[in-house]
């Protein structure tokens, strides 16, 4: 998709920006946020490029809930953004055709250029920016600022590129996708930490964005991330019912390595279950309380790096320099 | 209610004794141990006593919601309990009325002897116990045996006899009252730390009640509490919408010392607001995500101690001795 805004030519300027909170209403540093920079945007204005603050799931924000009918952020599939408009539509799917009205549409060249797409976790991730591809130059090399901007804190980066595991996110709107991780938070929860985690990875975000805009050259760049392998279910009874706990062991371990025979499960009739994959792999969202329903204890990470193809510089940029 | 049964003879034996978990159905390590303990009880089986693990909101449960149209936990008031039958009454106030049937009906001599209601918080509490009175000799022995027998870890005792903010709560229905709140654990979690605190604490009260109908004789007891002094809401605009958040100084830092002008929240427009007490007091359930609705976001207590009258037999032993 990013393919024809790219080329011998660079990137086009990443002019129309906008912040997503709450397209998980419970999720309470993006809902904080956006609805602070609705009220006073100085902190997220940057010279040229229009930053835009929205909530995007207002019903499940109000009440205090991940969703109405269905889950907003796995809802931007093709056919959900194609299905007539009908009386009985989920909740959020008729929201995701708005969103996909007001930032889109998904995959033209009229979308908006970058979306940042604010959540929260209950699990030990700390701030994890998640991308969708491991091709786009314009997000390695912004994450690529973001990591060197917040040192020594730091910034794990997640890719979600897997071809099963992968799903519609609100953000796919946009041309450059990032979702932006914090946690540890519980649902409903405002804790001061978690919040300014996220408010300084945006921050150096915008700041990325606006130099580039000004025309400052990125020279090529290699991006530690860690890629989606698989998703691990909690043990279950022959009813389906759980049958176990994360393991003390395993739990608040995010991105810490895993390896064949140590323990991830504490049974509840006593016994351990052991880690029965045969390589060292890196676990998180290890026990979101979001994702019981989706029946996933954790999702397993490998460790990559990714580099940009090559320095990265606008369009206007590179004319000037002809 | 527990003097009609005291007195120069002592206490009867508590016979009967009820575990309710999801009186809050999102609140996980009461489902989880209940749930647990409906299939195989023996982990609760105690000589001389009836125990009965028990779903105090099954629905809620069921949806990992706190309630379904309004808080079980607050819902065991005379006028609730005595509303006549009718469709339009919200599912906890039926729900409550069951649960009085069937465990009490409360303030009767009919009523259950015991009831413990698990509950988690996303607050830094850890194991807490929550009294109602301040008169019940039964439970200041139980939880001077429960601290005892734990240590070195910890067990606070909360006592909310509050002549306002004490509320209607489930475990009213029974002679002896005693909320078990455990944390800092997210909603719809179990987490396996969480998990075996509230293990723990319930096995040494079983174990209590086990002795104490076995007859041993428990000499006056002196124990140090909390006492619910007051509700602090969080900072509100003119509007009525929060502006601000517990400050990181108090965040975590529930039972610890707070002293007049130390930080209590961080203002979003960067102002710090300051403890104005006169006094130092104990905050606890500081950032409860489910009190963010009830407008508090912690709770003021003052330290106390409180004296068993006497020493604690039941009827049978003192019969024996005369
Ligand atoms: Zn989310
Ligand atoms: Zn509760």
């Amino acid at each position: 998709m990013t393919s024809c805004h790219r080329g011998a030519k660079g990137l086009s300027r990443a002019e129309r920006v906008a912040i997503f909170g709450g397209s998980h209403g419970n999720e309470m540093s993006g809902v904080t946020l956006v609805k602070l920079w609705l009220e006073n945007g100085v902190e997220i204005r940057r010279r040229g490029v229009e930053v835009t603050p929205f909530i995007a799931n207002p019903r499940a924000v109000e009440t205090c809930t991940r969703y109405i009918d269905s889950d907003l952020n796995r809802a931007f599939t093709t056919e959900n953004l194609r299905a007539p408009h009908c009386e009985d539509l989920p909740y959020e799917v008729r929201r995701a055709q708005e969103i996909n009205q007001i930032f889109g549409p998904k995959g033209s060249q009229d979308a908006y250029d970058v979306i940042f797409d604010l959540h929260n976790t209950t699990s030990n991730m700390g701030g994890t920016v998640i991308l969708e591809s491991t091709q786009d130059d314009f997000n390695l090399q912004m994450v690529h600022y973001i990591q060197s901007a917040i040192a020594p804190a730091s910034c794990s980066v997640l890719v979600n590129d897997h071809p099963v595991l992968k799903y519609a996110t609100t953000r796919s709107v946009a041309k450059h996708a990032l979702g932006l991780e914090v946690g540890p938070q519980p649902q409903g929860v405002v804790r001061g930490d978690i919040l300014e985690i996220m408010r300084k990875i945006l921050k150096h975000a915008l700041d990325f964005i606006e130099l580039f805009n000004g025309g400052m050259e990125f020279p090529p760049c290699t991006v530690d991330v860690y890629r989606v392998s698989e998703r691990v279910d909690y043990p279950r009874d022959e009813c389906g019912n759980i049958s176990g706990l994360v393991h003390p062991d395993l739990q608040d371990r995010d991105w810490e390595p895993l390896n064949p025979g140590e323990p991830i499960f504490q049974m509840f009739d006593g016994r351990t279950m052991l880690y029965e994959g045969d390589s060292t792999v890196y676990p998180t969202f290890i026990n979101e309380a979001a994702y019981y329903e989706k029946r996933q204890a954790f999702v397993t990470t490998r460790k990559d790096q990714l580099e940009s193809s090559k320095e990265l510089l606008h369009q206007t940029s590179i004319n000037r320099r002809l």
